[in-house]
């Protein structure tokens, strides 16, 4: 049986048959460094073949769920150059992320998504492949992505898978911000709560709900779910790992970078052409 | 012109271009038996080249649409011993579901399947594949598999192509139970209808619609619709058929059986862990 | 840099980063003659690799959005006869359709599609591969083609794609008329207002948003959300246009097309069998 691996960027609470894993990074809003993603990784790794563990409780310490990838690391790896065996650091960093959004849609428990205060980017994704996923109705979600000059490359094929095209091109095209009533509505979210009293009384029922299903049986069906929808992902993801990375160093990239850290509009977003 | 087949645990009456089908074995809520599964395979193919049969209208005796895979058959199956040939009776008559499920889909002709009181397990499989489902508002859906150790192999893919795959997995780790209304909210069902005599109007109204539309341009429009789909879902479905094969000889399923005998839970509910 | 194409059917007008293409044949209700729908195609063309042009904002001239393929110009492909290099030009007329449709829903600028009034066989299609759809409430949309005797085959797998199959085989089978609240609540449009002073609201409110998103970024977004669908559509419009010239030659179609030019029922909604 696989342990539980040690964690900084997270914190594991096992209650017999249930995993909290709390994203623990309030003072950033849980932004995910590289660290936080590989340690998210290594907890799916540890638990895919448990079947004592039988839900994940993804949550984010603080009051927010999770601000996207962490914007030190991000400058971290931009500023790495491409090795001379042709391997792009920036690529294999945002491709990091979509391996592991991946690994977080095929996992055999059940995983449920607590979104309190802000979901964006990466925490937009991560709500995107859980089964059950509670919002509290003041939760804000947003793909910030194309404001900066990037694209959510890692993000998109699980928008599309969760949302279907036609309410994913909206959101694409508009910015991607909206409310937790329009994230329930267009089945990003499950449930909507008005209080943490309401949230833990719905994740109680849920879980108990969850507890009466045999657990291998509850593995195999979703392996078959998850199998219907027959879109291979991987390739796309690597793609997209180059688009963004020659997306971030190229002009619209460097100026929203740029304008953000000046807090200014990019210059795109000036005059009326 | 092929004749309709000779028909037992179904009833079938002919309106002209309007075919009634009745799964008919009220007291056991019309649970399919194999027979009644070979039955309407029958039907199926004998409807499937006739231009003058315009519509199904599938339906349950008694006041239940159906209550799933009929128990007796399912446990005669699992006696049955693998062949010297290593063809195995109960991967292959589990197989035999979701080959009916998915001649229903393909049918060239508007199917139409009323449901009330319960839809569960297969019977919720064949809403999935229905151009028109209508319910009593009282109607209950659900997908007892997990609950007795075993997973809903030959339904789940028709599952996620109905209701995609965010709804599908909610469904596939909390059990399954909705009413109508949610089922409505999910696009199970279409339309609700508080009585009968509600039912039957709007089924007179669909039904006047669906006589508008040209025979062959309508089977033409429906194949079409359905190749835009692209998900091959027959290898999927013989990998379902072995999955439960093995699943309900295995712990989970041998427990799930004896529990449910024994009118007791399971053991994987028992305690908190 | 690509400039605009000399039109005739079409209306063009450049504001800044905003291109506004509005189909011009008022009296026909903008229903589209093969020539329309090759200056579309040339539009779509020039602006494909154009980043200056952020948005595209399409709509139908004198009231209603689009009453789908132009009747006189069927007529005269019905009459043209397959060549002697077996090349037949009424499936190749019909395939053109599909073309538009493929280049309209792939097109790395905002599309939006403003509809008024009749959106009807191609303008149903149209709004359905549009990143945002705006509807007045009073706008009605519609699938004449299996009422003629035809399928919808450039449209069909569109519809799909933006609709789902469940929804999509509903329309199919009755018909496909719906009113823009039902258009709304299927999330073939997106919103509906009350008035054009609300429509011009709402437009401006998404144009602002879209002129916030990097032009680039929004490509590779729309690029990458697109090809999470992974169904090539070009073989199933291919074989669709096939089916559409097969079944408009055939006594469905013959019969579909005399009924409606004799202003009386087709012969299949005679009696009731």
């Amino acid at each position: 049986m696989s342990r539980l691996p040690p964690v900084e960027h997270l914190q594991l609470q096992q209650e017999g048959w249930r995993l909290h894993v709390t994203l623990n990074r309030p003072y950033v809003r849980n932004a995910m460094s590289f660290a936080m993603v590989e340690e998210l990784m290594a907890v799916f790794d540890a638990v895919r073949t448990r079947r004592d563990i039988r839900a994940l409780i993804l949550r984010g310490a603080g009051g927010n769920f999770c601000a996207g990838g962490d914007i030190k690391d991000m400058a971290a790896a931009r500023a790495a150059e491409v090795g001379p065996d042709g391997r792009d650091p920036l690529a294999a960093s945002n491709r990091l992320f979509g391996a592991m959004l991946s690994e977080a849609n095929a996992l055999p428990q059940a995983l449920i998504v607590i979104v309190e205060g802000v979901a964006l980017g990466g925490g937009f994704g991560l709500t995107c492949v859980s089964d059950l996923a509670i919002a509290h109705q003041d939760a804000i979600f947003r793909l910030p992505e194309t404001g900066l000059g990037v694209p959510p490359a890692q993000i998109a094929p699980f928008i599309v898978q969760r949302l279907g095209l036609t309410q994913a091109r909206r959101l694409a095209v508009t910015g991607g911000a909206i409310t937790a009533a329009q994230a329930r509505a267009l089945g990003i979210v499950h449930e909507l709560c008005t209080d943490n009293a309401a949230i833990d009384e719905l994740l109680e029922r849920s879980l108990d709900q969850i507890h009466r299903c045999a657990p291998e049986a509850l593995a195999l069906t979703k392996r078959l779910m998850l199998a219907a929808q027959a879109v291979d992902f991987e390739p796309l993801l690597d793609r997209g790992a180059h688009d963004f990375a020659a997306a971030i160093r190229g002009p619209e990239g460097v100026e929203g970078t740029l304008a953000f850290m000046q807090k200014r509009p990019p210059k795109w977003v000036e005059g009326q052409g």
